[in-house]
């Protein structure tokens, strides 16, 4: 897989000889996700402005090169920086990693692609701002970007990331440039502070597309809460959880900026530790006894909750922890909130007090509060977990796929009700059990009528056959949901063929927009490609 | 302005000659809005399906003839039912009227273009639902759609119209037939309730477009709060408005879902009587001393602002209050609240004192809390303030188009600061006392970053000249205002030049997309149409 000398020599020129990478192990790097993938990759070109961009794909469309944009690469679970399809050249946007405008007043920023979790946070950090960013499930070094543009989600008031965001630079794949909302007009005073603009609103195609490179875009940003809390609660019986879901959409639909989740124990227990190898005497799935022991040991039941109270006064927190209170009682046990105060005094327990069911909580407590991701703090709990099934701890570096950690994602758009949210639990939990794999879930009630439903099938790349008996498990698990009615709201490279064909003229509409905005089809080819 | 026999009888054979509409009475009346326009109009088309409106479609794409379609045509101040262009067919979407699915548990519906506000009211009244709608500042009798179609907003959680719709089912111009989100496949779980469904999202390009004509949609519905409180509040001095505005913006920072708005005093006058003609012995602008004594009677300075507390809780709310109450303390005085328990009260006032200004309070004490608008319920307050000018009152039909009210807009995007909304305002007011009328100024305060600002130009059509005088003022109005960097969010047929060129290559942008979905260019010419 060998890019012609005429395009190599037009990439450098646009970009610099030393930032279009042919090196076989830098290839090789980037073609590694974490899972398996057979996509060789030709070169990557790593440009430092918009119009070193405009320039790349320009010299693609003269050769009809496909290309392939990412951020920071770590989609993990997803295809990391994997393109979608074979011999695409990787557009890697991380030099273009400013922060171009930052408004404390009206909570906005504008960022570029390669500006991070951790790098944002950072900076509200120094300057000692009254905003929060939101956090991501994943790595701290995610790109924000790119996590808007596969409309990732977190915890907080503006979870939905992707309905947060406006004001994109977008350079087609043409090579034409736009910016969306009033972003098109120069001296515009609301381009960063109304997402429509005027006119048809086009950020929406830019979504989980492959219609356009975004090279910049503003985030708004939450105000810190005068009063926060969060809170965790437990119930014994699985049997229980429709009857529970349907208390939380009652609560969401009441109090929609509380933030609210549930996971259940196979996640909770990769979380906190590896895989029991040794205990299982090698044996997977997880035996049942050594889940149960966890449970016992860590006080919970088949299922976790936990949320956070955002308010703008103490009284208010106070009135809104009542309404979580009035929700639970009588479903969810071991309901408990913490707040500045509980901080406070937790803080005066000497440490060797401080432990549940074996895990000290002392290095805990600033995840579950102080710090807490539902406050915007990046945190690195959920890369560790990628680490359960390996038989070796996780590297300092902390990368799933070079540390050949297995994870795929299962992501079914599912109704917020209790027979929705039990009848996708099942298939998950029948077809990883029945595959040798924990079904381990989290549930994110993103919006009063919306389920995050995130299965992941964690495994280990090194073990023999394991990458075919994953890939075949989120397969099956994925065509059975779909079955159902629950379709995918995220796709990795391993899953974009699975959406089925639409029941009207979609499909063919998509067409007439991938050729009007792209004619040569070069850009991010296979990449929620739905014509 | 005929059209060709051949296309006539393509029409009735697609919707049956009784709904091909060419009584010169008719077409005559459909051509009228609140200003002066010249567009004539060849025949009305009334379609009972999503089918008929695609043969409809077809012939118009055969023929090569425009097409402008209307939900109710009840655009009031931006065209009414007027197309863009002269000698556009109107499909007038009426008849499709019907509210096609239900759920109270995941508090949606869907409903068809021809869906009114009053329509959907009733609706959930008689069903006794927990559920209420988004009220219009508009007519009852406007269609929902249409309103969504246009980007209009109202008061409440859901405020943002068409950021809490989805699904939509769209005919392209071409006749093609889409569903937006999970709604184009058979059988997806979450068409109704997850707005993005999977891959790039195209509702956005549909609102404020000629790229389709809406057949149906989802719309979603706020929870009726268990506690409920509406307050009002004044200022006195216009020079501290910049402060307010202050102030207020961190309010909704604080508390997003708090209803917040200002009105000037000329348009609480025109809520409230019409042109006090004979005090001003015929001079216009509204004299300086009428104004006054205005605002001592009713006892209001400058401004005066108008809210809702939504909340779960009396609790809750109460709390929510004392944040209010802080945010206006030292800056408004008269803050009055509104609740449960002061509405009993109140009714137990004798009506005789119930006066304020020589106002009888007794009717609005309903539109004031229990039938507030703030609650969804519809009201014909605004529809009668449109008579302002007018030297006979209202006539019982209510029609401004008919009767000759003179309503022009002017809706420039302004961040929610201070200054911002300091300089729009002076803007329009300098321009409508200069050339006598009076500046009409509502300021909704949407969303925590902006001001969705609407000036109203209330002039009497019947007057000699008036018409030519408010476009100029209207026209003067909106240049100035993007000369200072404040955009229009919403046109009227009127207004649609004056948006700028965009810097960058928006317009041959939108041009691709429009001859990807409309090669004929038969759509709503010169709609929102910025090739």
């Amino acid at each position: 897989m060998k890019l012609p000398e005429a395009v190599i020599a037009a990439l450098e020129d646009a970009v610099g000889a030393e930032h279009v990478v042919r090196d076989a192990r830098a290839l090789d790097e980037a073609g590694t996700a974490t899972f398996a993938t057979r996509q060789r990759i030709p070169a990557i070109v790593r440009p430092a402005s918009c119009d070193e961009v405009q320039r790349i794909v320009r010299v693609c469309n003269e050769h009809r090169i496909p290309l392939y944009p990412t951020s920071a690469g770590r989609n993990w679970g997803y295809g990391s920086r994997v393109p979608a399809r074979d011999g695409s050249v990787l557009l890697d946007l991380r030099r273009l990693n400013r922060i171009l405008e930052f408004d404390e007043r009206l909570a906005h920023v504008t960022i570029e692609p390669g500006v991070t979790f951790q790098q944002l946070y950072e900076f509200l950090r120094d300057r000692k701002s009254a905003l929060m960013p939101t956090s991501i499930g994943g790595s701290p070094l995610a790109s924000i970007v790119g996590n808007v543009l596969e409309r990732g989600d977190g915890p907080g008031p503006y979870g939905d990331r992707s309905s947060h965001v406006c004001n994109m630079e977008v350079i087609l794949p043409d090579g034409r440039c736009i910016h969306t909302g009033f972003g098109r007009f120069d001296g515009a005073k609301a381009g960063a502070i109304y997402r429509h603009g005027v006119g048809p609103a086009l950020d929406g195609i830019f979504l989980q597309s492959n219609l356009g490179i975004i090279t910049k875009l503003t985030l708004w940003l939450s105000p810190r809460p005068s009063y926060f809390a969060t809170f965790t609660f437990t119930f014994d019986d699985d049997a229980a959880l429709p009857s529970v879901v349907e208390a939380l959409r009652n609560l969401k639909m009441a109090l929609p900026r509380t933030s609210l989740s549930l996971a259940n124990d196979y996640k909770m227990m990769a979380s906190t530790q590896q895989y029991p190898w040794a205990d299982a005497g090698g044996r997977r799935p997880l035996p049942a006894a050594l889940l149960e022991a966890f449970r016992a040991r860590v006080g919970v039941g088949p299922w976790a909750g936990s949320g956070a109270i955002y308010a703008a006064s103490r009284e208010q927190g106070h009135a809104e922890r009542r309404l979580v209170e009035k929700a639970l009682r009588g479903r969810a046990r071991r309901l408990i909130f913490l707040d500045d105060r509980v901080d406070r005094l937790l803080r005066l327990v000497p440490s060797r007090l401080m432990r549940l069911g074996g895990i000290d909580l002392g290095p805990h407590l600033d995840l579950m509060f102080r710090k807490s991701p539902l406050l915007g703090f990046p945190t690195e709990v959920s890369i560790r977990s990628t680490y359960w099934r390996k038989t070796a701890p996780p590297s300092p570096r902390l990368h799933p796929d070079l540390d050949r950690c297995g994870v795929l994602w299962c992501t079914p758009a599912v109704p917020f009700t209790g027979e929705d949210v039990r009848a996708a639990v099942d298939v998950v939990r029948e077809f990883c059990l029945e595959r040798g794999f924990e079904p381990n879930l989290a549930l994110l009630f993103m919006s009063e009528r919306f389920v995050s439903f995130c299965a992941a099938i964690l495994f280990d790349r090194d073990a023999e056959g394991e990458d075919e008996r994953a890939l075949a498990c989120h397969d099956a698990i994925l065509e059975a949901l779909i079955g159902k009615g629950y379709l995918p709201f995220r796709l990795g490279i391993q899953s974009m063929r699975f959406v089925p064909p639409p029941s009207d003229d979609s499909a063919s509409v998509f067409a007439s927009l991938k050729h009007a905005l792209d004619p040569n089809d070069i850009l991010a080819p296979g990449r929620y490609d739905f014509r």
